[in-house]
């Protein structure tokens, strides 16, 4: 179903392909607050939480400026973007993912900045009850 | 895609539909810990963790050996059965779901057994990435 995804969604699925080697699981397309929405959010086996802005071109890079804001929904924030994406324009601080529509690789790794408490039982638990109300929908789909 | 599905399965259907009125999300066979598969676990708005057995026939209750086994996994656990199924053999102080492959209803709440906090952490974890790892398996199925 290649033809059907948009150039930074196929970013998406070849970094959601290389998540699982880390154990990490995703969902893509997470909404975390109203009127914010990260392209994927992903789940490590201690509930840890990494986000993945997948930018298909400098120009989808500088219309964001909204990308500061996803900080405080994360672990850890990675920027996936292609081989010929020029990655000097990425902020240093960032994590930094190479990634196609078939996997991808981690190149730098996003600095640690722990969720608070309270924030990573809310976001886990959106998580979690997203992730099954698709899986849901996709095993029981109704009219 | 009815025609696959065990009598058992079907029963899940029913009660994974009727729990979402509830809004609570489900995964169906889940596995708590090595050995243990519940039929259906599902997780309410607050993290809140349900578990139904699902029986289609009075012979399929009476092989359970293992159902108490299940409680220390859930807040709430529920038995689900169809409307000809002898319910007086089922005990008291558990709860009861009346279902068929199209949808469900509660007809006896099950007590409230409140999860230890280290317990459910853990488990709400395990059903976040299982049903995380299940979603991306139907999205971006390989071979």
């Amino acid at each position: 179903m290649t033809e059907f995804l948009q150039p930074g969604q196929l970013l998406a699925r070849g970094v959601s392909r290389h998540l699982l080697s880390y154990d990490f699981v995703s969902v893509e397309e997470f909404v975390p607050e109203r009127g914010r929405r990260v392209d994927v959010m992903a789940m490590g086996p201690k509930g840890e939480i990494w986000v993945v802005e997948c930018k298909s071109s400098l120009a989808d890079f500088q219309s964001d400026s909204k990308w500061e804001g996803y900080l405080p929904w994360c672990d850890r924030f990675f920027w996936a973007v292609d081989a010929v994406f020029p990655v000097e324009v990425l902020p240093d601080d960032t994590g930094l993912i190479l990634a196609d529509a078939y996997g991808a690789e981690i190149i730098r790794m996003g600095p640690e900045g722990k969720l608070p408490p309270a924030r990573r039982k809310s976001l886990s638990l959106k998580f979690a009850r997203d992730a099954a109300r698709r899986l849901h929908r996709m095993r029981d789909p109704r009219p």
